[in-house]
Formats: structure tokens, C-alpha cells, sequence
């Protein structure tokens, strides 16, 4: 209903979120919580892996981006509804490793891996391993030689689309810190000099053209660019692309007026585009990877906070108070994103009070939301943040020596804990 | 000589922190690695302690302010220099107890304390609470009232005084999430309304005003400002404040050009106003705390990475990516803050090489700092990020699940860890 399907309002008037009601969950765990939809999880996954199997006429497999809600239980659910994963960081590949996801549905991104972390990606037979640089090419194919293997990798290309969002979370057109740029043949350079290393064989190539991106015409552009630089490898090469991976960044509503595209949209315009200029190129149907990971998670999560106080600055502003802020969600600081937020025990009543939602750190930027509007907020009252379901757990910091929020997951009206809530103890972990 | 007098070029062209030889940390202890440096920090401790001794013929007592960098070490420091501390949380005060700090010099604030915080200070029996709002007051001399004791607390109050500073970081003026606003008479309503609780005693009044300050003229502003208010509060009350807290936000040097003033030089400014005025409006001298936080820590502590790859795009920008980022430095995520750079083993080579260091999170602003200039960078160097002692550490995230660095101290060149570095296990230690 708002924002995410998973939502409703109950007949008590609370905010509910696939069938438990918010005030309960508020009250059984404490907030600030994070609570997710395991329902609506599910329901997006499965929406993108319809979306090859129905649109395109050759494979493919729906990475879920880890980046964007990384822990163990999450890795369960991709792998039950038989997604493969993407993960940018030893971090990651660890905790996917730990539920048991089996790595060879796992790609390896990053614009600057560890050799740390290429170590234990090769000796974890990952999937490939996304090179984004001339250095790390030599590095996995060095190290892949100490281990005496043949790494499979892709390479991560600037297609020079640009997808118009905001700067801070835009990729792909040419002056970025991710990966090859094809315009000035550095993508070719790249290809060519895998045939001089024995190590590494080429298995695809990568792009992601940005974020948080309402319209399908990008996304079209960078398949056609990409399938004319699988043409021209063939052509200068011979190399066969195999893989090709479109990356992510299909946007989700935050507030209502977001005009986000249905999912299956994306793969129904962009096998298309695939498949006649694989026919116009002459060039085989390549195994298409697609990496959704905001479009899965994104809208399926909420926060909840207790407010604290309001505080009405008279003729200025009105702040309610809340128990978390920057720390749980620090994207308004980082982006100025927007939100919608409501109070879920008032979620029948008008949203027609303006305020500033307040977080309960030091410092003035801590905000979640500024002049929003909102029921009548009061001390002791839930209110909740909608489409936190990415890079909020994920981005979360100790800033104040908070403790970070419990997650909890919902499925069908029963809850549970999927990430414990961080103690007191948990902080001082490693302080000598 | 850097920024920091702890900062130095060794006999061997190598960055030094107080003795230590960076690279040869970076090689001990592995990167990213934050490193700090105990003579400056005590040094800095002793400057502010010796200001109030020599300049202000009251009492007073210096708080270092936790926020800027919390663990337990930081607080045996403080301890041992014979300071107070500012808490912001039950984490922070959790933290500070673990080190054995004495609770009648800690100081508890913040605009939103949830009611297990105030039990837990009331409990702890710090020094002051210093309270922010009317639900705020009522929810302390509630649970006071339960545990029998009379608590004491301050007021924050908002002087109305505009430091000047990034908006981001601006607290002070009418317009702000914190404090009882002066202007509206909301602060005096809030003295008076004590008269009314049984459980409270007005204990001081605090006031903070900005952020990275370079100049004596708003402090001394607001010195006046708040003991007039003192005087205001004895005529209209009869209550005589004690404690006049005159908060933070003590500029230091991220880069050469900033203008920073010798820490003494506030109190010398502040104390002869508050001499002054308590003259003026003839009230007794106050106990007189100070928060300096940043600049204790700022400038004593760098980060320490090893460089991935330098690409150069022809024409538009060099890209040095390193193996940490917005994770554990977010302020140029935040506020486009600046920093000084170096190549840690080529210190003494020119730094003519205008570069964008890119950190290694999958994000386009996980940057460090855009176009800066740098020594010549290439693969396996290690650079060091300058001034990183406050706000790094204490706001650094598991984005990427990247485990948190650890801290090392360095005292007349011998290095020690006082917060090791987190592991793979740690970051998956509470997901079920």
C-alpha cells in the first residue's frame, strides 16, 4: 500500500508489515529495530528471475548485490530462491560462505581487492572475479599462478552511459573510479593482454551505469554498447564473451511520487536490445548476469524509533526527537535522501503535521528527514522509516558508541531475529 | 611540522609520528590502520588543562569530549592528565567505566537519552546530566524519583550564537535539534519548572556553539551571553549556577591553510569576559568547564593505506585507490571535508601529482579527497591521510562488511594496539 506492498495498515490503525503489526514488533524487540519483509524479499527475487526466464531467449542468473544488506540470512533466502550473489569485500564472501552459499554462484567485484581477499576468493573457487584494473589483473593472475589454477574473470567496463542520477551515487560514464573505459580502448588493452597471461581466462565483461536509475532506456543503451564491444573482441581477438553482466541500479520507490519501473520491464527491453544486436553483430547469445540488490531489499525494510521528544521552534521548525539517526540510516546526512515516515501507531490518522525528524547524535546533520510531514508526533510514539531495507544495516555505524539495531524478519505475521542487536560489550570487543 | 607537531620526515624519507616510522607500522600492524600519537594527545590535554590554571582565576575542569574518539585506552589518557569527559551515550559511558574512569567527572549529554541511558547514569552517579528538553527533564526526575536520589543536571541552552562554520556541523543558534532556545525565554521556563521537581538540582548551564571554530569572538560572545543569564536566572529564581559548561568546537588544522589558534588562547580570551561579567551583573564565578574533543585527538592521529592501482584517465583525472575508505574516514562522504595526503616513503619527494584518492567501497563518493596534490603514487606505496585522530575511528561503518582497522599508539616511538582490528568472525557475530 505505501511505498511497498508489504505494507498496510491494520485494524487497529498500526502500520504493518507483511501481516505483524509494527507496534508489536516495536514492543517485543525494542527500538530502534530494523524489520524486513521476507515475503517481499522473496516476491522480488523471484520477480527477477521470472524476468529472464520469461523475456530472454537465451541464460541468465539474478546476482543479488550484497553491498546493499549483507548477512547471513539474507545469503539463505538468495540461495533457496536460486539466486547467485555478488560481493564486493573479503567481508562479504565470508559471510556468505558461513550460510553455506555455494560459491560457484558467487562474483567477486571491487575497485580495489585485497591480495588478501584474491587469495581467499580463488581459493574459495568463486565464480569469477570482477577486475576492475590494469594492477589487479596481474595480481589475480599472479597469485592465481602461486595456486596454480585458471581464474575465471570478467572485466569491469565503462560503457560511458550516463544515468542521470545524483553524483554521489552515479557510475559508468568515463571520469569514475571503476574500471576500464572503452571510449579510449583502455577496455581493449585489457582483453588483449589477458591472452599474455596464463593465469586468468576471460569469461565476460561487467557494467553498471548507476543507481537508483526510473527508466529503461539506459540500461537498453549500455546492452547495445556492450554487445558491440563482445563484436569487436571477437573480431580483433577471437575471444568468444560468454558472460555478460548489466550490473544494477534499478530504482525503488522511497516516497510515493518515485516512478519506479516494474522490475520485469528492465529485462523485457533489455533482452531485446540483446538479442537482435547479437543477430545485427553476429555474435552468440551470451549468459546474462543481472545484479539487482536496493530493487530486492530496498523497499522490503522499515526502522522503527521511539520518539523521544518534539521540540517546536515557533515560526521556524518542528523537531521530533528520535533513538536513532545517522548511525542506523545515515543516508539523508551522506545524500540528503528522502523518506517517507509515519507514525505506526497513528498510521490511520492525516500526515499533516511538517517536521523535522531528529536523530540522537551529536551533531546538527544528524537529521533523517527535514520538514517532512507527518501525524501528530508525541513522546513514547513508533515511528517508522520506510524503504531502509538498503544501505541502512549495511551502512550502519557505532558513531557515539551506539549499539547497531536488531534485525528482524518477517514472514507471513511471524517475526524473527536474523541480526542480534549489537550490546554494550559488543562494542568494547576489541579495546585493549 | 606536518599539521601536527607529532608529524615529522624521518632520516630515511619516511613519514614519522612521534618517532615511529610510518612504514614500518603499516608493515608491522598491516593497513588501513589508524595510528595515533599519545605525546600530542597528552600534550594537547595538558595545553587546555594549563589554560584554566593560568588564565582563569575560578575553578574549572577540562571534559574531553568522547564523541571524537571513544575506547577505553583514550580514557585512561584523560584519566591520568586529570581531566573530565563528555558522554553521549550509555556506549560511550559503558566504555569510559570499563577504563576505570571516575563517574564524578563524567558528564552525560545529548538531545535524546533513552530511559535506560538515564538509569544507567543515574545509576553510574555521574558527575551531571546534562538535559536537553522539557520530556527530557520530566524523564530524569522520574527516574530519579524511582531510584531515590537527587540527580544533578544542566541545561543545554542555545545562546543564539552562529559560529560561522559548515551548516552540517552548526549547533548554537535558534534553529537546531538541541537545547532550550534563550530567546524564547523556553531556557528560563525550563529553570523555573526545576522549582517544581523534587528529584533534580540545576547544577549549571551549558551552551556549545559550533564546530572547527577559528576564532576567540564567538566563545567570548557566548561567555557573555550565558552569564547574563546566570544573573537573569539569580534574579528571577534565586537559584545561584554553579557550573557555566562552554562546550567545544576548538578549530584545528586539517591542511596547512587553516588558521588555527593556540588552544590557550581561548580560555585567555573567555576567562576575562566571564571575569568580567560575573563583575558586571555581579553573580559569583562559576565553575567553568570546557569540551575541546577534536582538538585533543584531531590532529594526533592519521590513517595509514596501501595504494591498489593509480589510473590515470587522459585528460580528466588520476584516480589512487586505496584499501580502506568512506568506511573508516566518511567526511568527505559527509561534508566534502578536506585533508592533507602523503606517500608515507616518499615524504620528501615533491607532491606536484594533482590526484583523486578513491577509497574501496562499491560507491562513486567513497572518496578521500578529490584533486589533490600528492607525491608520485604507484602500487604497494603507503599514504597517510592527516588530522583523521577525531571522527574517523568513532564514525568509521562495516559498509562493504569491511571490518573496522585497528588503533595503534605511539609514545616516543614505541607503538602499541589499544583497539585491535576486527576480523571476518566479528563481523558475523550476531547474525543468526
Amino acid at each position: 500500500m505505501i511505498v511497498s506492498d508489504s505494507l498496510n495498515v491494520n485494524e487497529r490503525g498500526n502500520l504493518s508489515i507483511s501481516g505483524a503489526d509494527c507496534v508489536e514488533l516495536a514492543k517485543e524487540y525494542g527500538t530502534p529495530l530494523y524489520v524486513m519483509s521476507e515475503n517481499g524479499i522473496r516476491r522480488n527475487m523471484q520477480s527477477f528471475k521470472n524476468s529472464i526466464d520469461e523475456y530472454y531467449s537465451g541464460n541468465g542468473l539474478v546476482l543479488y548485490a550484497s553491498k546493499t544488506f549483507s548477512c547471513k540470512e539474507i545469503y539463505r533466502i538468495a540461495k533457496s530462491e536460486g539466486l547467485g550473489i555478488d560481493v564486493v569485500s573479503g567481508g562479504e564472501l565470508y559471510t556468505a560462505l558461513s550460510a553455506d552459499f555455494p560459491s560457484d554462484r558467487i562474483y567477486f567485484h571491487g575497485n580495489n581487492k585485497t591480495e588478501d581477499e584474491i587469495k581467499f576468493a580463488i581459493k574459495s573457487d568463486v565464480a569469477s572475479i570482477i577486475v576492475d584494473n590494469f594492477e589487479e589483473l596481474y595480481r589475480v593472475n599472479k597469485i592465481a599462478e602461486k595456486f596454480n589454477k585458471t581464474v575465471k574473470i570478467m572485466f569491469r567496463i565503462k560503457p560511458g552511459i550516463d544515468a542521470h542520477t545524483h553524483e554521489f551515487i552515479m557510475t559508468g560514464q568515463i571520469d569514475s573510479k571503476f574500471g576500464f573505459a572503452l571510449e579510449t580502448s583502455e577496455a581493449m588493452s585489457a582483453v588483449k593482454e589477458t591472452l599474455n597471461l596464463k593465469n586468468v581466462i576471460l569469461d565476460g565483461v561487467h557494467c553498471h551505469i548507476g543507481s537508483q536509475i526510473f527508466d529503461e532506456e539506459p540500461f537498453m543503451a549500455a546492452a547495445d554498447v556492450m554487445i558491440k564491444f563482445i563484436a569487436d573482441i571477437k573480431k580483433e581477438t577471437g575471444i568468444e564473451i560468454k558472460k555478460l553482466n548489466l550490473g544494477g541500479g534499478f530504482g525503488i520507490k522511497y516516497v510515493e511520487d518515485d516512478k519506479a519501473v516494474p522490475f520485469q520491464n528492465y529485462m523485457k527491453q533489455v533482452s531485446k536490445v540483446v538479442e537482435d544486436k547479437c543477430r545485427e553483430y553476429d555474435v552468440a547469445m551470451p549468459f546474462v548476469l543481472i545484479e539487482p540488490g536496493r530493487s530486492i531489499v530496498g523497499s522490503e525494510g522499515i526502522t522503527l524509533y521511539t520518539v523521544g521528544s518534539v521540540k517546536e521552534i515557533k515560526n521556524i521548525r518542528k523537531y521530533v526527537a528520535i533513538d536513532g539517526g545517522m548511525t542506523d540510516n545515515p543516508r539523508y546526512a551522506l545524500y540528503g535522501a528522502v523518506y517517507t515516515a509515519l507514525i505506526a501507531n497513528k498510521a490511520n490518522e492525516n500526515a499533516d503535521d511538517v517536521v523535522t525528524i531528529a536523530g540522537r547524535c551529536c551533531e546538527s546533520g544528524d537529521l533523517i528527514q527535514k520538514d517532512t510531514k507527518l501525524q501528530k508526533a508525541e513522546e513514547g510514539d513508533i515511528l517508522a522509516v520506510l524503504s531502509t531495507g538498503a544501505y541502512n544495516y549495511s551502512m550502519a555505524s557505532n558513531y557515539n558508541r551506539l549499539p547497531k539495531p536488531a534485525v528482524v524478519m518477517v514472514d507471513n505475521g511471524i517475526s524473527r531475529i536474523i541480526v542480534k542487536r549489537e550490546t554494550y560489550e559488543d562494542l568494547i570487543k576489541n579495546d585493549i
